[in-house]
């Protein structure tokens, strides 16, 4: 894919080069920068969020930050449009995972800016509050730069029928209890709805267990007993599907090491010497994802 | 068993392809509807759980969802019939696991229907409540379309001694600890009874922790300290085993699958070719469940 | 050990073979006898405890529950006495983990009957509480005729000395945790004391969090959110340790079983034919504990 | 390292020797001096922490407190000069990860009995707590005594760039979700600040769940159910990963076990004789960490 481009020096070849690819000195300079940008952005967001408590006698504080907030979403911008420029094929970017959420990032603000008399209409504010909200997306855009992120992913991806079917599998257990639950504690302690037992359901079941729903009655609470011991062996299973499938992954990238020399494979992932031959291994393969 | 009919086109033949079997085209079509159905029954009762919540101004919402009821009440009466009707052995069907379930989730509502005067004796509220909660079961429904659940079902009936044992030795932890906090607290923030302190046990072993019976006493926050560290890495054990039990079940699939050309097995879950021949592989096969 | 009396027809005998040996038709007859009646005494123990709630009309109740726990003890006694008759080696039983709980499980009530002022002193009734639930040890009998509970008894003893510097190192990392929120929060917060901080790292950190003690302060969540990150993926470690340990030993148990015909072992475990020449396997063997 | 000492004779040998060696009988005498003096401080902390509840009736306890402290202090000094002054390179122990540990938990006391008026400034008092819980750090000291403390830090090491890759993948979906969260209850209910929120995500997809902030709204809790499905078995990994290197770590030690006679490896951790000639087996080796 990137080899089209490799003897040309275009403009935009070079943006390509900066932008996508991080083999390259200036490619990995770039790199960093884009991820402190977004990283500094997201610090922003947070502190945004607390700013009248954090700080009490500022009062301009909330203005300081839309400045920031500016600044950061003409950056951003910048950068979307530069990656749509660059991008050898017009609809590939736009249309992938990285260019959507880039989009959803900024157009936010712009939106915003355009509605002129913000602060009126009560619905209008929780609009506008949802919409400054998915600028939390933009710690997404580090993902692009864990090459890694990759493990999980194709383990999420082998083991997602297996993940389905279990997930189908918890949730009808967890209407069942939601429904026992129900039935046993008869709408009193929380327990008002059947939603709000399969919530009581979940929160327990998954052993968070916040306690804002609990049984009081005798016949509650022995039947919850059975339900958690019963139910929270099941439904620890995905976890257990999603850790063998990711050793397996970890597992494959270990065997795909072979020495060069004798080309035996199978190392120990920390050796430096082929354990058949003695001849110096090539460094554990980063495998980039191709999304 | 299904072969026995395959050469008659008798209705009642015609009955039986289409409620069980799933081969079929016009099977798996009738395979989609009665999932849309059962869903959409479920969904039906949790709305009318919390009617009166979501729809205040609607007078008429429990006598419009009495009606979507009926429907579902008829539409599932119909099916339970002519499942009767088309089982080949008459009794086989009635007194199968669906079959009960098929019943169970009808026949609340009739006798419901029958009983004229609610509203006047609380007992009878309480019985009524007991009966239109039993319709949860519905859900249950949907497990005979999911042919994978018989991995965890097979993990479980295999697995099922050894889970005896460790819960037979998890209710005699879960019953020491009780009653030794049930003495450092006597009877007092919550621990009011062998019962409950037997509760707080489970609610705490298991890592749920509500926080509605807590220790308050030094004693008695050091003892529970020592319970919690010494028996979570116990309580964890069964869903360890399950766990082993299931991914040798996943393996045991894998194995299955041999080349047909070379009858080489054991390939990689996603393998399209034989590692040894090249030959192409057939796809994973589903194993369907006879229950 | 008790070959020795095999062919001797004494009443201490016939007492020990009742007793002691769970093979013959008669012995395990006793055996269904004393589990009866362990559970039966244990399940008083608990209707007892909360007895003035259960049955508030009843004003005798706490005597009729005094009538039953006094045939529970006398019957007790009498299989004490029994045991320490039939024991061919005088010293031997009593000093046992057994013997010392049948006793345990006895005493209590001989020393509450035998103080006669009770409901004067305040500290005679919080002995006599302690005394009374000694009683709960009662479900410890029921170990005894669980064979299988070897298998979490060898796993523990085998692990033990890995579990022993792993419970070591989690205590070290629970007091620095609960060092650094004592200094976070200040003595705030329900954090009064260094104890009581490390009984809120006991219970963060095995994900139990009751919430009767959490930080409320920015820099005090910040550093609980670290600390919880951090060390509930080290305080997980035990748990793996036992149940590795424990899949070991169940697989130590398949190898076992090996083929009367031609030797070959590690069957399936619910294999019933040997997979090598096809002779019937002998059933999976139960492994006696000697304790 | 300690073989060029072995021959001498010096008073800052035999220190050395006392301080820093545990094969020999005194240096054994020593370890158990210093475990047992560390612990002891330590358990000091805890009762000082909470000596105005726990005695009530004794006013000069925290001046008793002080004295034991000034104690521990002097001996603990003097420990740190002794490991100075015989350390055979000077530099190589105070900037050890121990050195530095014995430094921390003896400065504060001399800064806080350096500093002339306490109980004046707010400020200084804040700074004194801090300076006091720090010697909380003593019971680090213990860790110089697990030896076999280096298979948990060898695994932590091993893992620790997938480890590092994981919780960066676990930050990225704690801020999502603790975004969608806060962009779902609108600054209610305790989510008042994006911060809050990630706090929530992280006590309740590790399954903590302290209850202090939890969903209200219907749309809140729906969302939080699905993040909880879906969080909590990833942010699981972590441990997952840990443990299966912790287990090959403990797997390694076990091949490590080779029969002196046939060299055959790969014994049972139990074996006391090879299984492949008969002949003892050494026992097992416990490997000293080098820090």
């Amino acid at each position: 894919m990137s080899q089209d481009f490799r003897f040309l020096a275009s403009p935009r070849r070079r943006c390509y080069a900066l932008l996508f690819e991080h083999r390259t000195r200036s490619g990995r300079r770039m790199e960093t920068f884009w991820i402190v940008a977004s990283l500094l952005s997201v610090f922003i967001l947070f502190f945004e969020s607390s700013a009248t408590d954090l700080f009490p006698n500022t009062p301009d504080i909330l203005w300081r930050f839309g400045l920031a907030e500016a600044a950061f979403t003409a950056l951003f911008t910048v950068e979307y449009v530069l990656r749509v420029f660059s991008s050898p094929r017009k609809t590939r970017y736009p249309l992938s995972f990285f260019g959507i959420i880039d989009l959803l990032t900024i157009l936010p603000m712009y939106i915003i800016w355009l509605i002129p008399s913000f602060g009126t209409a009560t619905d209008l504010i929780v609009l506008i509050r949802l919409l400054r909200i998915l600028r939390v997306l933009r710690v997404l855009k580090l993902l692009r730069y864990m090459s890694d992120a990759g493990i999980l992913w194709r383990s999420l991806m082998r083991a997602k029928r297996k993940l389905g079917i279990f997930f189908g599998f918890v949730a009808i257990i967890l209407c069942l209890f939601g429904g026992l639950m129900f039935a046993a504690e008869g709408g009193k302690d929380g327990f008002t709805s059947l939603g709000a037992s399969v919530y009581w359901a979940v929160v327990t079941l998954t052993t968070v267990g916040y306690g804002d729903i609990t049984p009081h009655t005798a016949i509650g609470r022995m039947l919850a007993s059975v339900l958690i011991l019963l139910g929270y062996s099941i439904i620890a299973v995905p976890t257990g599907i999603l850790t063998a499938y990711m050793s397996q992954e970890l597992e494959k990238g270990r065997a795909a090491r072979s020495c060069q020399t004798c080309l035996h494979s199978g190392h120990e992932i920390d050796a430096k010497f082929c354990a058949h031959c003695g001849a110096v291994l090539a460094s554990e393969t980063s495998q980039p994802i191709e999304k």
